[in-house]
């Protein structure tokens, strides 16, 4: 069982799709309502796998997925990662006119990311939040709103027979949500693959980061991605998600990843897979 | 003219407030419908300062503020910073009671920061996403909500003139949130000061960052914040927010600012200010 945010018809659908199709998966694939549910179900065991947004190229990590898989309890590592185009669509029921629009729904980082559009062409409508940008669809057919859009993807407004009444209206066209799957054991992948990494420092030394970071350097180990979250313990503590070329089956990495493990606070391996481009 | 994300009641209310007060500031003060409209009218030239969240211990930092912070077109300064504790009260009209309240109205990251309370206490109860914490408070005496609540400051309570129903509801005891003030002119505090500089590494460079904070690190200047935000352009790229203790007045900060600036893409000096701390 592949447990992922749903509803179905969000972006999360697509990658679950897409990730079932490219390692010819038969298994089923089962919606969840938060993020908390799919990594405490699978964490739980009570799926095998489990797929979450991680990061979005607009809007940078998202927050509820880093802070989980950082957590101590969570024991479950990165085995795949899955990027998907976001491309935004003003969604409306049929018949429904551009003019006729007083209240346009989706979710926050959505209405975030046409933000400009929005403006420009429903300076005096209502913006309204829902969960996901396929609730937003949905509200549209459920509760019959005409005078209403939704802002979602192509996939969701055939999935509830909506129109599309616009499309190419997000302020930035080029826009990428990066998936990861998740799963209990640590998989190795042969070559090309990518270690994720979480880790904080203590605070009272000197040039910490720089320290951790010079493992990675001096073995020219190329470091594709660094993101800090606060540590919630006090104001100024930061953990860092680090993302590296290379995997702990070669000589270079395992010695800087244990370099790194020796000289870190705290530190989670979060996984090794494959890159998705 | 001090412009402040508002309304009036509002966390940064509170901040707006302290600031006048300790730097002993006959102003008026503004609150502004958003984030962006303080740092835009602050910019033109319509205020003389502007009061904006900038990161949350819990959450990290406030991105809309990071974001518009590195536009080019931002020509403006921190020039100081305040820091409130953030202490969420469960809020209603006079006479609810706590088993009548069916719907909860708040700020998407207040409602995140009292999760476990809301799940233990309202497992049923609607949870409602509004703009700020002061609009949720509002909004009950408005629409005279007397089947709901709102998560907010006591501050916001006594305003409207509503009553606590219950306090210590957030699931950390300690969060606090920084706020800064921007000006147009940089100003250089005598000592004791933290700079704020925000810069992007060509990505094809083999150990970027660890490069640039190599400047800071062989200076023995203290780092006491990195956050990465994505630069937008493309995934995997990134724009890094940095303070460190030192100001540009002293000898070692300033080469190592000149070092940075000299081996960075894009580079941009944030503010020197005093420690709210």
């Amino acid at each position: 069982m592949l447990a992922y945010l749903g509803p179905a018809g969000t972006y999360s659908s697509q990658a679950a799709a897409k990730y079932l199709q490219t390692q010819k998966l038969r298994l089923e694939s089962l919606p969840l309502r938060t993020i908390g549910e799919v990594i405490d179900g699978v964490n739980s065991g009570a799926y095998k796998y489990g797929l979450v947004p991680i990061e979005n190229m607009l809007e940078g990590g998202v927050d509820v997925t880093l802070d989980m898989l950082a957590r101590k309890k969570t024991r479950l590592f990165i085995i795949a990662e899955i990027d998907i185009a976001v491309k935004h669509k003003l969604i409306a029921l049929p018949g429904v006119k551009l003019e006729e629009v007083r209240e346009i729904f989706s979710h926050p980082q959505a209405l975030a990311q046409c933000q400009r559009y929005l403006r420009k062409k429903f300076p005096r409508a209502g913006v309204l939040s829902v969960s996901s940008t396929a609730e937003a669809v949905w509200k549209l057919r459920k509760e019959n709103l005409r005078a209403a859009a939704a802002i979602g993807s192509l996939e969701s407004a055939a999935k509830y027979g909506l129109k599309v009444l616009a499309g190419d209206i997000a302020d930035h066209r080029d826009n990428l949500t990066r998936f990861v799957v998740l799963a209990k054991e640590l998989q190795i992948p042969r070559d090309k693959a990518v270690t994720s990494c979480v880790f904080s420092i203590r605070k009272d030394q000197p040039g910490g980061l720089y320290n951790i970071l010079r493992f990675l350097a001096v073995a020219r180990i190329n470091m594709t991605k660094i993101e800090s979250r606060p540590s919630k313990a006090v104001m100024g503590d930061y953990i860092f998600f680090v993302d590296f070329d290379g995997t702990p089956a070669g000589k270079k990495a395992a010695k800087a990843l244990q370099d790194m493990q020796n000289h870190c606070d705290f530190f989670k391996l979060l996984g090794v897979y494959q890159r998705s481009r």
